[in-house]
């Protein structure tokens, strides 16, 4: 038996080789790029790739080695397309994303929609991004807040997406791909939820609690001490506390921001309810309008993929090979098809980057129904 | 400028030269293999990985390309790495997971527990899965159902996972990692959700409509039609439409399947009213043993991974290079860690694979609370 050292010595030497015949197949890549700049030839020639990986792992002495000279060719001619593709960037010749960059929004005569009533954390969100003062308007459903920018009643739209202990609200994420809506900004805010009541009830006289969904979900622990509490699911929590004030029933409650007290005229039963003491939420502000501003620096985007094994794997691919630091994935079923996934991609950069526009491109021609959501 | 033919030839003879010294490279790797196997050394020494790594992009022409060898070697070490797994496996060095196999699992004189009451869909999925005569009781809640395993009241629980159109079921994926349990089968049923009423009701009598989170969420269209209903939670849809039959009030309705009309003495108001009409939902056989049969063939994991740029794809990776089908990925908040994510993934496979054992191994050393949820 050979030595570790001997071994690794010999490992080294076919190393240093690889390397050089690398970098020796990337300046050729070079050249290929300016020929196709030269021809307006297509980049991506699934078919002369697909022919390349058949001659090749034809050659492996194993299963084993077939299988991975068949992933490292995939790699190298993607890292090869990726170098054409910039090369392209630099020539003018990048991606239309069909986004405009604008130096700044223009927030000062914006009219802005939210989804609740007075008290919503969609309201309390909107106040800290957008101002105090700013000019806003409320509506039933977050359906009909995208629909209030769709037809230009509203330029902005706050909308929570997620949130820290409760995970994603889906359903604005299945929003946010039936509407031509783009996100421009987020904002966080730390979630606290009170038990509200009115003013003459305590908590034994409780036996419904009015809230939004995920609200209900993120006290879980709490209705575990009061199993029969009845609990009722509203549009927002905002309107819970409107409708416990309305009702004037000694038992009911509603669970929403303490502010909520005083504009409805109702009691704090209790405080900081949510499971997680450090309950925070994302909220997103859309637009009608395919814009981004000049130091944005996350980019949302979403795709189906086909449903074959490791295409996800290939499409992640795209982000690593660019150096794209991906912070988020999501799936959601595809509407009407049965267990089969929409992806949801969060990662940091900008619209102008030829990294970014690298990566759009092979993303766009490998996936389905792709989406860029904003950058923002 | 030269031409295309040309050039691809010249990449033709780099890349027969790419394959030489790679199937050289991973003959040397078996070598490795046996002194490992001598020595008792362990196969992944991320030290000397990283030093290479550093050597080796050291030697590289440009910022691009270093990225690219960074990658390539990654690649090529972790390919390495899983041919010496492989062996070790051969030599019956595999990986212990703690799991028994077994021929055929014991149903004959199970006890089952479900959550709801009789009518629930999950009753449905259990006497689909065990017979119309297996021995069953049902808990208030999905906990209860957990606990239930865990002290041998029961020796299967039935509980909801996903459905085809809501998606996840959010608290059971959190609960499969609280609980020392696992998946031994799955069960999926068809979800036909029916709007019932007491005999005498007409829908326009309707106010108040019971129903679990999920079937609300599942029938979101059909309430735009109805936006005055009061929505009311309850921990099952049996359980609904049992309240409705209990409270004889003629404005309260219940979301639930056909079935429970007859069981508590309602009336179908509407049929079939969910959104998507191929609507299913899957369902997990859950036990306290870690074991699983002969013939499984699909396995489910969960772990969280490093806040790293690239380290999902990197724990991508020993799907792909181990040959395995990644059927499903999924995400969810890590608890009492803000924007922190722990990542569920179903592949095809047998705990008895030795690509199984290889990818396992990988995960496990370098992912945290890494747990195989089943095979099944």
């Amino acid at each position: 038996m050979r030595d570790l050292l001997e071994l690794r010595d010999e490992i080294d030497e076919i190393d240093d080789q690889i390397v050089k015949l690398y970098e020796k197949r990337m300046k050729i890549a070079e050249e290929v790029a300016e020929y196709k700049i030269h021809t307006g030839k297509q980049v991506f020639d699934k078919k002369r790739e697909d022919e390349k990986l058949a001659k090749l792992t034809a050659k492996a002495e194993s299963d084993f080695t077939e299988h991975g000279i068949y992933e490292l060719f995939e790699q190298i001619m993607a890292v090869s397309r990726k170098r054409q593709y910039q090369l392209l960037t630099a020539r003018g010749l990048g991606e239309d994303t069909g986004f405009t960059m604008v130096d700044k929004l223009d927030y000062a005569n914006a009219r802005i929609v939210f989804q609740g009533t007075e008290g919503a954390y969609s309201e309390q969100a909107m106040k800290t991004y957008f101002g105090e003062q700013c000019d806003s308007y409320h509506v039933d459903t977050w359906k009909d807040a995208m629909e209030a920018i769709k037809n230009k009643e509203a330029d902005y739209a706050v909308l929570p997406i997620e949130n820290s202990s409760a995970g994603i609200v889906s359903e604005n994420y299945d929003l946010m791909v039936e509407y031509d809506n783009y996100i421009v900004g987020e904002q966080i805010i730390k979630i606290e939820h009170a038990l509200l009541g009115l003013p003459d009830a305590e908590i034994k006289d409780i036996t419904s609690v009015y809230s939004h969904p995920q609200a209900l979900m993120q006290c879980s622990e709490y209705f575990d001490e009061h199993k029969d509490w009845e609990k009722i699911s509203v549009k927002n929590t905002a309107m819970a506390a409107q409708k416990i004030g309305y009702d004037q029933k000694k038992n009911q409650a509603a669970i929403a921001g303490s502010i909520n007290a005083d504009i409805y005229g109702l009691k704090v039963l209790e405080n900081s309810i949510q499971d997680n003491k450090e309950n925070s939420t994302r909220f997103i502000i859309v637009t009608n309008r395919k814009t981004y501003v000049k130091n944005a620096k996350k980019i949302s985007i979403c795709f189906e993929i086909p449903h074959e094994s490791g295409s996800l794997y290939h499409m992640l691919s795209h982000f690593i090979y660019n150096n794209l630091n991906m912070t988020r994935i999501q799936s959601r079923p595809v509407k009407d098809k049965n267990w089969e996934y929409r992806f949801f991609i969060d990662f940091d950069g900008n619209l102008e980057d030829s990294a970014v526009q690298n990566a759009l491109r092979g993303l766009k021609a490998e996936t389905e129904s792709f989406k860029i959501l904003g950058n923002y």
